[in-house]
């Protein structure tokens, strides 16, 4: 029988790199993309079926926004998922579901719901303000997170001792003990209403020193056997202890000895995810696109080794993007560059990524560092 | 330095499934595309930067479409070249060169083109109306081509005998000897402003067997190193001769006797270049864009051996097109769905394409079947 999937709209919550992605893959399936966003320079505007700006917190204009879609998905978190539980009763589909967008927007309910539903994660505290993490001196060295609106690295800071509880946060929020770990591991899930469940490869994410964001993935990670499933299996319990529709990326600590805690999740296509465009047999984009429109899901194979290279905007420079390097780095065989069309830059702003494939893992690491090199976003 | 090609701005003339993917290559260098094409529901209207309707054969259509455009190319011949000169003479850059888009429109300057320069192709007689075919019975068997506007298998009929002469053309056209071939190949060339030159590995085409359009492609070929070698280099030896900027399609024929025959050429993204988007390091869409922005090419090796199944609009149906079968497909490791975003279906119209990956040309063959039988559009 003929797909009605192709004539449904999918509306996208936030208008970014991530929903600029989902509509290079919509477009291969007919599929008709609007487009909430606040920022009328949004990546997603010119490519977009229809755009309409606007607050993605507020409640009449997400609601507003959802009349004219049948399946209404995020590229962020931060969206009012109240107005998505209307859209919902009023017989919108919404993946991922409105409930679980809000247990995952408060970085406390997640870590409770790890903990009520034995999903290995790193102890914690819940604090209701400084004085209460001042009160927690013995539970220190501790990352002190706040609960909500914490994102690319902000809302997070580590507390090694007495001296920087000066700088804990004033708001609820959670202090989590630091995790001397081996690895940072991402896996992504994916299911549909059909309730088939795919797991990705998992791969090894290399933070930048003082931003918190993601410089380098690798993938595969350079994990054993066992680890790898261990790790996979972690990310199916938390996607099925969710009942979650659509793709979750999962960030895992691997540590010391070998244990797998989680460390915080995202139910929507992710940095982590990037290289699947080019290295694996069904991108994380297409995923979320095949899982929230209940399409068969696809093969998460990985076909090729891959290093990913955040392109992020310089220290020092602020204003229209320059992109420095690209001649040098496209002349390399495997070499796929992703600008996300943001007219400005600012330090530590995502302006694109670089995918890079290869048989060898080390060759990648290397060249990886040289792309990091050669491209700059300066202003 | 800074890549200014981010800040060019680049004209399509013509707004079908090409465009559309050229766009969606586009995305990923900023690159602002425009469109120009006749129909108001073009598979490019809604992911274009700005889409002007208007006739591509029309000299002030064309020419003040060229107006708001850094650089302009095709995905389509059929184009008004006179104002495509024109833009060139005030500062444009037009890629392919208008008069090469000129000499292309034209299947016999094309014939003669390659006499000219010693490029391998059927003989050939160049008729100006119905009485002239018949004045050659003996040339009998051929292949009679409209000169001008034949396109996706329309203007070509085979002439056998003395019955068929009354089919034959009344318009300029040519008189090519039938040529008993082996197989028929096409290979993807590609040259950038800085001379940069790059040729794909061949693809073996597969014809429907009435309506005259590629029915099935697979890459690689199955011929011999001393075939892929002499059929490279005759691709080469064209592009060359025409000192072409962009890519060339060259269709190939593999006679009998291992000898390489040029049949025909497009200067433009290709439909025996489609399965480039997952099988090939580069897509033949990313290497036009390369090619006429003057980046550096991209490598073509295949990353994995291919199939394409092109999607036509099934027989007897006309209308709003209904896509059967596709989840079916989609179920599939290695299974690439491109739909074009055609509203209405027509018999054998360009509806869509899909890729197949597998190592085994064998696996790949018996499974395009299995695509062709399953993936139905209809009305």
């Amino acid at each position: 029988m003929q797909q009605n999937y192709q004539q449904k709209t999918l509306g996208i919550l936030g208008g970014g790199q991530l929903g600029r992605m989902l509509i290079q893959s919509a477009i291969n399936y007919n599929i008709d993309i609007h487009i909430l966003d606040p920022d009328p320079n949004a990546p997603c505007k010119a490519i977009a079926h229809k755009f309409m700006r606007g607050s993605l917190t507020d409640y009449d204009t997400v609601y507003e926004f959802g009349q004219n879609c049948d399946v209404i998905t995020i590229e962020i978190e931060n969206v009012n998922t109240d107005a998505l539980e209307k859209l919902v009763e009023e017989g919108k589909e919404v993946y991922p579901q409105p409930q679980l967008i809000k247990l995952i927007q408060d970085k406390r309910e997640q870590k409770q719901f790890y903990k009520d539903n034995n999903i290995p994660t790193a102890d914690f505290i819940l604090t209701e303000n400084k004085d209460d993490v001042i009160s927690n001196l013995d539970f220190l060295p501790a990352v002190n997170k706040l609960g909500k609106e914490g994102y690319d690295g902000r809302g997070v800071q580590i507390l090694r001792s007495a001296d920087d509880l000066e700088n804990a946060f004033e708001a609820p929020s959670l202090l989590e003990k630091l995790i001397d770990f081996d690895k940072e591991l991402a896996v992504i899930v994916s299911r549909n209403k059909r309730g088939d469940l795919v797991a990705y490869p998992s791969v090894e994410c290399a933070f930048h020193p003082t931003a918190n964001l993601v410089e380098f993935l690798f993938a595969p990670a350079n994990v054993s056997l066992e680890i790898e499933k261990k790790a996979k299996n972690v990310a199916i319990e938390v996607i099925e202890a969710l009942d979650l529709i659509g793709i979750l990326a999962v960030e895992l600590f691997v540590t010391k000895d070998g244990e797998i805690l989680v460390n915080e999740i995202a139910p929507r296509p992710h940095n982590s995810g990037h290289h699947t465009i080019e290295a694996n047999f069904t991108s994380q984009f297409e995923q979320h696109l095949r899982a929230v429109m209940n399409m068969p899901l696809g093969n998460p194979d990985l076909r090729m080794p891959a290093a990913m290279v955040n392109l992020l905007g310089e220290e020092g420079y602020t204003g229209d993007a320059l992109v420095e390097g690209l001649d040098e780095a496209m002349k390399e065989k495997g070499v796929y560059v992703h600008l996300y069309g943001k007219k400005i830059t600012k330090p530590f702003r995502k302006m694109g990524h670089v995918t890079l494939l290869n048989e060898d893992l080390d060759v990648l690491k290397s060249k990886a560092k040289k792309i990091k090199e050669l491209i700059k976003i300066k202003a």
